[in-house]
């Protein structure tokens, strides 16, 4: 008979979201602070109803190699993920980029502020992500050597061989005729690598061995993949008003998706199988792992 | 009879340039790495003409506490100095910034590569910078405490109380009646915020005192006021094949500069007082900061 509790994915990423909430919201200047359309403007964008994915990772990862209960100390690092994932965001909406004037329902920054403050807001987000992870009481807690070595990873997954790099050939994709694996390394370097850090950062700095380092890398790679196939499924059959966005925006665009190369249920299939292994590369953990197995799982059900 | 060899400030400042051009040339991947426009429109911009300002305010800075010899080991903090300052240029200068197509007599970057690979390209810049800092060679000559402080200082220079900010409060001052004051607050953030966090991140690294830093943060505080009248001053009488741009563009801009307020010989005189005073603040420091001394002087007597 096992009477161990049985984790209720839903109440265990409404209360991480909580916490990073309010952890933003502690850590980002109030709005009277000056130039204080700045601060209006990422204060816009960090509330914009983001589901913290990335600190929930780093948390979870945390946990599956052994950092028990709420980890206030993890949270300026969690949080760092979440600026650096909305900066790009904000760039990413911006005309000269993919000129999208709505964002999960809500207005892009460039469409509230203009596109100058959407431009240095971003830059600022970027900062400040490096700011947070440098913060004096993280030293009470964390070797300064594993918070250089976080903020090292950090840095290259966000940059040109990572996320920017792959924002760049995702703009330079667009239009032409693509394949596969045009599209598989633009989601590795676009998001791919941001998830992964994300999972890295949280248990090297909860004391993670080599081993579970590369368990979680491996992990990462594969729920990174069935996040953005899931994303284009979703694009297609998904429901516009819990997505805040309309369905079909992918193919009117011509953008390049899995779906287009492998079909419907192919892609399915594909994302089902990746959460397989996924859950393989999370053998070596015990149960403390539980969450990031139900993550896997739900990277694939998730409906928005 | 003083025999001391006298220092030529050329020679120092031309050496100086070279140790950081050969530096940032090492760090930068080739352009032939993915994505190839990427490292291109980055490397285009880094090598555009800049005097190195800050690197090189960061090397002196080092040797006034008494850092002797080429210090090849704070390359990687003087140049992320540079990657970052790179950034900053790259993004005033789009289209929903300033929108100039020139700097320095050379095309700006979104007019050779682009908007949307301009706005990535002064983000992996700014990504690059912290990269640059986390590299693991520094923790062989310095303490990660110091390292970590550095990073936190920069950010801090950088961010939305530093350089970011100011360039809002710059953006949203065009056009509008404006004061010494405001003028004043604008350049502390815009400009001086870095100039200052160039000497202390270079002081702190080689073991300077909190008095050192203290009189570096008053010198550099002044030295950056003096730098920015005198670019206000060489926009109304220098010599446009020298500077790369038009004189006069400021005035037909309504930009606010230290001479519409002040006129141009006030303007004179207050950088002269300035850099005396800046002068003053180096007392505390032995023949070592001559350099220091030597560029209070040079920043006044500039040419471009």
């Amino acid at each position: 008979m096992n009477l161990e509790p049985v984790l209720d994915l839903n109440a265990y990423l409404k209360e991480r979201k909580q916490w990073i909430d309010g952890a933003i919201d502690r850590y980002l200047p109030s709005e009277e602070a000056s130039p204080q359309d700045l601060f209006k403007a990422m204060r816009y964008s960090l509330f914009a109803g983001g589901k913290r994915i990335r600190p929930i990772l780093c948390l979870a990862a945390a946990e599956a190699v052994g950092r028990q209960g709420r980890p206030d100390s993890l949270f300026p690092v969690a949080c760092a993920l979440e600026y650096i994932h909305t900066y790009s965001l904000i760039h990413d909406d911006l005309p000269a980029m993919d000129n999208d004037d709505y964002r999960r329902g809500k207005p892009t920054s460039h469409k509230v502020f203009g596109e100058a403050l959407a431009i240095l807001a971003g830059d600022a987000l970027l900062t400040e992500a490096f700011q947070l992870m440098t913060r004096r009481d993280l030293q009470t807690d964390y070797a300064p050597e594993n918070l250089l070595r976080v903020i090292a990873e950090i840095a290259a997954a966000a940059g040109s061989f990572g996320m920017v790099g792959g924002q760049v050939d995702d703009v330079q994709a667009e239009g032409k005729p693509g394949n596969l694996d045009t599209l598989h390394r633009i989601h590795t370097r676009k998001t791919g690598a941001m998830i992964v850090v994300s999972l890295r950062s949280g248990a090297i700095l909860a004391g993670g061995t080599e081993e579970d380092l590369q368990a979680l890398t491996n992990y990462g790679h594969k729920i990174g993949l069935v996040f953005q196939i899931a994303d284009d499924i979703l694009n297609i059959e998904g429901d516009s008003a819990l997505l805040g966005k309309n369905t079909g925006s992918d193919a009117a665009r011509g953008k390049m998706t899995f779906p287009l190369f492998m079909g419907l249920e192919n892609s399915r299939q594909k994302a089902l199988s990746l959460v397989e292994e996924a859950l393989g590369d999370l053998e070596v953990f015990d149960d403390r792992a539980a969450p990031l197995r139900l993550l896997a799982r739900y990277f694939v059900e998730r409906k928005f």
